[in-house]
């Protein structure tokens, strides 16, 4: 066996070291120093009562950030991806028709989750960065009258932000359950479960929430929940099989998989931040930041790719100015500042920048620190 | 929206307060502090340079840990329960022929899995808390000639070390690959994956590695690749396709899905902490501490389950004596001192406890100290 002991610090506490990043890519986001503080408690067991304690809180606390009433809203022990797996599991079975919204890598992504458990695909199709307007997806949905419909709130690939009470409205007329990835959104804009009419909604713990990465919030309307019990086969996934979880989380408390309390914790922690400065102040935040981002970042000569009213708040995507070396710009920005963004990707590779601006860093000082580096990377790679 | 803020406590740095217990229990384990200090370094993104390095690390350790040269060696981002799923949607698909080896609730779920990705199942079962002879192993996988075996080498639900040379070997006989549970031995006994012959094995960080869960290790043999590459259809769980697992983590580096860097950094110390202290001396430490517990247990006049020589180090399942009530004995345990133990369940419910000793408290004080509250729990609930 080959030794480990290169990464190896000797005579100091821990074998990790990593390098302070500033954190402005599209996630994980800068975490708040009180989660890694929460993280440091003590694990307890899996089925311990203080574990539950905790649970209960976070279920409540992401009632709160997903706008919804929805009894059942917890997290997945797997990351964002595995929050769509179960979503995508657990409401599309063998020729279940899906309706599926595309303007971007991850309802691509959708698409191919759902192919593997079966579904009859049809899809709405756009460039990558536009979205769709109401009267398109109603449409779509009326002419489709399909069983399941799945759309992006908060594409990561593109930054729109895709409207959608008409669509889940329309979705509704045909007797549809709404699936809505909103990995970008929660904690950061208002994501509306409840006002939009969403179905079944998962996000991510390291983006709008700020903490680590490891769980995968999601949220089922009793509608949805209605749609599970009918279901005719056993969902081909165990262990994204929301009967189970539901179970040991929140009914018997009996043994599906061993849970993360520290994960839990971190969780409980991000969402005890984000109640004591106030959800609608936070998500206020969060759009001072971006409008101050989107003028700085004009001001540099850039021009945004997403049309203004269809952004995400913490998620911008300006083009690549002519001449500019996409790589070159990232690449400086880590080695010389420590600061992380990305790139495009698909249709978008060399085309944008995906650059967040999330939790901690959403402030007039995160957005001026950024653009007055990241202008100077374009300057000295140029 | 109701509020979370009961569990707050105002004017402290963290809404988290876990109680301070002592977890002899099958896991969760009792945490090495040093790991709370590595998860307290700062989150790097899931494609940062310096979370590659660490993933190496991570990889080199668990090889040694495993015992085997597998190339493909790596953390799957979810508890050990999506490391069994891992290791059944990727070598099961529809029509596959299973040999399962079924003494305990862990083969049960084995099952339950591989019937949900299409396998055609054979089973040899037992009592819970009986092993297979290396005859009957044999005999068994000769007679059915399967495609794919699989069994669990540490049987949390009944306390059996299962020895697999000769079942591997008249596997690999009939062209079968070898799937193992090592959920509960990995990093306190010898798994010996490349000794044995085992193909596939998958683990959890919260057991003999003293980690908090959120990940599950695996391993693939050379042998095992050929079969992935095989296949005929695709895996149902796009979360769980090794391929894709494998090309991020450690061929292209391309994004599949956002990696936990605080939970990589983590099992990066627990591997840490296994190589300073030499994984054989770990094991015969464990070893130890088992031979200790069993004596002092039989002074108290219990009696273990499980046949010596068959018995996993790090779970001991004493029977419950005639008389003890099983469940004040545990309660009286946690209330009173923080110890966490854990009772039978199916067919051992109300017949055994399981009490785990390992990490940092497979030590004689560990054993000790426990076994007298434990004596004091029974007298006083009696």
């Amino acid at each position: 066996m080959s030794s480990i002991s290169e990464t190896l610090v000797t005579g100091v506490k821990t074998s990790v070291h990593p390098p302070k990043r500033l954190l402005y890519g599209p996630g994980p986001s800068q975490v708040y120093p009180r989660i890694y503080q929460a993280m440091a408690q003590p694990v307890v067991g899996h089925l311990d009562p203080y574990f539950f304690q905790v649970s209960q809180g976070v279920q409540k606390g992401l009632r709160a950030v997903f706008g919804t009433e929805n009894e059942l809203t917890i997290p997945i022990s797997a990351t964002g991806s595995g929050g769509m797996e179960t979503a995508i599991s657990n409401f599309i079975e063998s020729g279940t028709k899906l309706a599926l919204f595309v303007s971007g890598f991850f309802a691509e992504r959708i698409g191919e989750m759902a192919k593997r458990h079966g579904a009859e695909i049809v899809r709405l199709e756009k460039p990558w960065g536009e979205s769709f307007s109401d009267e398109e997806a109603a449409e779509f949905i009326r002419r489709e009258r399909p069983q399941v419909v799945a759309f992006v709130q908060a594409e990561t690939s593109t930054g729109v932000f895709q409207q959608s009470k008409a669509l889940c409205d329309a979705a509704h007329e045909v007797d549809a359950i709404v699936i809505a990835d909103c990995v970008t959104s929660l904690g950061a804009m208002p994501v509306d479960v409840d006002a939009n009419g969403i179905d079944v909604a998962y996000s991510c713990t390291q983006k709008g929430l700020s903490a680590p990465p490891g769980l995968s919030p999601i949220t089922i309307s009793p509608r949805a929940q209605v749609r599970l019990k009918e279901r005719k086969s056993t969902n081909r996934s165990w262990y994204f099989d929301l009967a189970l979880i539901q179970d040991y989380l929140t009914v018997s408390h009996r043994y599906h998989h061993t849970a993360s309390a520290t994960l839990f914790y971190a969780l409980h922690e991000a969402l005890a931040i984000v109640e004591e400065e106030g959800l609608a102040l936070r998500q206020q935040r969060h759009q001072k930041a971006h409008v101050r981002f989107v003028s700085g970042i004009e001001r540099l000569g850039l021009v945004m790719h997403v049309a203004e009213g269809h952004r995400i708040w913490n998620l911008n995507t300006p083009r690549i100015p002519e001449g500019v070396n996409d790589a070159k710009v990232r690449a400086y920005l880590l080695e010389k500042h420590g600061i992380e963004i990305a790139g495009g990707f698909g249709p978008l590779a060399g085309k944008i920048f995906r650059i967040g601006v999330m939790g901690p860093l959403a402030t007039d000082e995160g957005v001026d620190r950024f653009l007055a580096k990241f202008d100077e990377a374009m300057k000295e790679t140029a």
